[in-house]
């Protein structure tokens, strides 16, 4: 080959690889855009910044509540400072139901009053309250052992105790009881039912958390009592004596509330309708400021968008950050997402969403076509020097990916450290101070290298295989 | 010396050591008795199991109240079964006041719901609250060196945070406020306080305790935040915008009330007259169930008393074990004790009372005659395996023992380690489960050593050099 033609050959490669777009440069690039990503990531607590001031600003966000309206504004206002494109607040119809007062008192054999909180959506009872006998249960299947004659006209006290692990999954199997609990026992002609509060924590904190009603089923009123409460209550019950209990809640439901989705993104440079979707919950309960839960994955959220938009170029793809109305009590934002954008859940190349505190990721997995599992093998052995396992193709995706879920959209799992999590989770100790600053860049920074490779990426994720019903 | 004189020395040295009643042999007998004791102490959880019941039937103890008569009643029958002596109730009246609610919220820059609790004896607000603008400083020095108008017409936050220590001594410091600061304030204009709580833990937890107004100064609302609120707080301040308050308390005095200090003995077998003193105080604040405050004092000198009643003999001198009313809220238990017991001050020969928590003794120090030290040296040599200290001959003896303080009487410390105990303090977390039931085995077995060691002993303590003034 003379001197010409290499020249000429040189040029062609150029020619080549500037009319490929990026493809072959994009891909070498990947592993450089993560390092610069993480390096940048890890040397921040802007992701524990953003939490701080959503919760000294907003503070509890509880759905169709002042706070709520709070968080909407803080979150439209902050994408706008961070430079996301396209912010639009989109409204959501959410339930709005206030809690008011529990009291809950032990009167026999010796009186106590209880840290106890309304579970989520309970009825109140009476206005002097409920007095019954108190049957005790470890769980549901234990209640449906019992003859109706030891449970009609009490107050059945389900007690059983949450495991601390690092990948949450007692809270599955304990929660049982918080949600089909009040019906199950209404079935047998209880009264009312208390729980043991669904938390790994020893604190003096009641942790509330959703209830579900079946329909044609009389609705008794509810409440979760805290962790060293329901201890006294067991201990009373161990002198085999009569427990009577007191419970009033003044809990009720008003009309329907205006809330809303937050959204915004990062414009992709080359295929803008295709969607790798942030996901995380703006509203919490009332009774902490939704620190862990979740303004962790607002922040981390954000903080990952930050840090794609700190880059000197866009991905190919479109990022989106969705911060949704009413996870907690419903749904909502997430279904009224399903519902905007049922036309676009095809465009969906990958759906991830951080709820699960503020931890550190310890943990990917993904739900994709076979095809892609290299590349996400590949963006897990950029992760894993940050301390992430490998955890296979059986992602779930989350409560607010459900709409992507049953659109067989990938998903993808980023598991936060969760052996704290269930300590605050639900509970008014659920306050900013309870993250780590450095746990939550990781977290962030995880996030961050996932989008960026997947939105940036050749890869094609679609179509997944279908997520097995779960329990 | 022939066969038969030998004899007979030999019969003579056991008549004489026989005549001398048990000095020579008891002194001897100390370290068996107390690895005796100590085998026992440590190998037993009834010092748990007393905390336990004692919060479990009857709960929170707060001066007048209907748990305080329980706390009474639980007392007197605990020590009848035990084995006592000389068990009996000694009336005491006392204050009484009732919290009631406590409502602190940021009404501007952004609105926040606090988690506050009245500071024990203060005045409520009128009905609709107080609203103010705040004004933070960091302490009483802090407030002083404001000018007038900054502190006419506000809310005063004190704003100190408290160390965690082992020896619990960044207490005396920050606590300044608590008692001090309302009647401060007042005096420079301010028209209610708030203070950062006292006490160590991120839990959201406000920390009562007792504020004292001076006389002829107007009684301004006092409460304490929880240490998360604080933060809010203090975030808020930071955006240097005006920060404005609302505090509603319904807190109110009503007429005396009667409760009991309650007295039982292990009498001495030679010297009965002669007391070693343990006491601990039976009351507690309302908003928890007084495990560490001071349900573990109560279990440990109780259980200190039973171990030294399952050895064979008696002590030669008596060991009285004292339950006081009311020490939380003015000290009414020592008082009255002071006043029953002026005649028989000069007969106690050491003074020990456990009111810093349920945590393993770590230090030892004495307030005795010189002439006694060794002998406190030698028992320190017997508690040091159990990880006891010694630190001196400046013991101050603590609250409840004011009256044998002030009567010269000899007196000991036996410091707790108190690292976490400020995390639970005067809050309602503080519950039986905060306790380690290998830590307050250890606790009431050193207190069992020392109780058995001065009242079987040779030795006199009396009378101990003065104790100087405190802050």
């Amino acid at each position: 080959m003379s001197a010409i033609e290499r020249s000429k050959k040189s040029t062609l490669l150029l020619i080549v690889l500037a009319l490929s777009g990026s493809g072959a440069a994009r891909a070498d690039d990947l592993d450089s855009v993560a390092a610069t990503l993480i390096e940048r990531g890890l040397a921040t607590h802007q992701a524990w910044e953003l939490v701080r001031s959503l919760t000294v600003e907003a503070g509890s966000r509880f759905a169709g509540s002042s706070g709520d309206a709070r968080g909407v504004a803080w979150a439209e206002r902050t994408m706008r400072e961070l430079g996301l494109e396209n912010v639009r607040t989109e409204p959501v119809t959410v339930p709005h139901w206030i809690r008011g007062e529990a009291e809950v008192a032990i009167l026999s054999p010796w009186a106590h009053d209880l840290v106890a909180v309304a579970l989520g959506g309970s009825v109140g009872t009476p206005e002097a309250g409920i007095e019954a006998e108190v049957v005790q249960v470890s769980d549901l299947d234990a209640l449906e052992a019992l003859p109706d004659a030891a449970v009609a006209g009490k107050i059945v006290f389900f007690n059983r105790r949450m495991e601390r692990r690092r990948d949450g999954s007692d809270y599955g199997p304990t929660v049982q009881p918080r949600g089909r609990g009040p019906s199950a026992a209404a079935k047998r002609g209880a009264v009312a039912v208390v729980i043991r509060s669904v938390g790994t924590g020893p604190h003096r904190f009641a942790h509330t958390g959703a209830t579900r009603y079946e329909d044609g089923v009389i609705k008794i009123p509810a409440a979760a009592l805290a962790v060293p409460d329901a201890d006294i209550l067991e201990a009373q019950l161990e002198s085999d004596r009569p427990v009577r209990l007191l419970l009033r809640l003044t809990a009720r439901r008003l009309p329907d509330a205006q809330s809303a989705n937050v959204v915004g993104e990062v414009v992709g440079s080359e295929r803008p309708e295709e969607i790798v979707l942030l996901a995380a919950h703006l509203d919490s309960w009332d009774v902490g400021t939704g620190a862990h839960d979740d303004g962790a994955g607002v922040a981390v959220v954000l903080q990952a968008a930050r840090l794609v938009l700190s880059l000197p170029r866009r991905p190919r793809r479109t990022i989106r950050v969705l911060l949704t109305a009413n996870e907690e009590f419903g749904l909502s934002g997430a279904t009224a997402y399903g519902e905007a954008y049922a036309e676009q859940m095809g465009d969906h190349v990958l759906g991830v969403e951080s709820d699960l505190g503020g931890g550190r990721v310890w943990r990917f997995a993904t739900r994709v076509n076979e095809g892609a599992l290299p590349f996400m093998r590949r963006v897990h052995a950029l992760l894993e020097p940050l301390g992430v396992e490998w955890h296979g193709d059986a992602a779930w995706g989350g409560a607010d990916l459900k709409p992507l879920r049953e659109a067989k959209a990938p998903l993808a799992d980023l598991s936060a450290d969760a052996t704290s999590y269930f300590d605050y989770h639900h509970t008014q100790d659920d306050t900013v101070d309870k993250i780590d600053p450095d746990d939550i860049a990781q977290h962030s920074t995880v996030y961050a290298v996932l989008a960026w490779a997947v939105a940036d990426g050749d890869v094609e994720p679609r179509p997944a295989p279908a997520v097995p019903a779960r329990r």
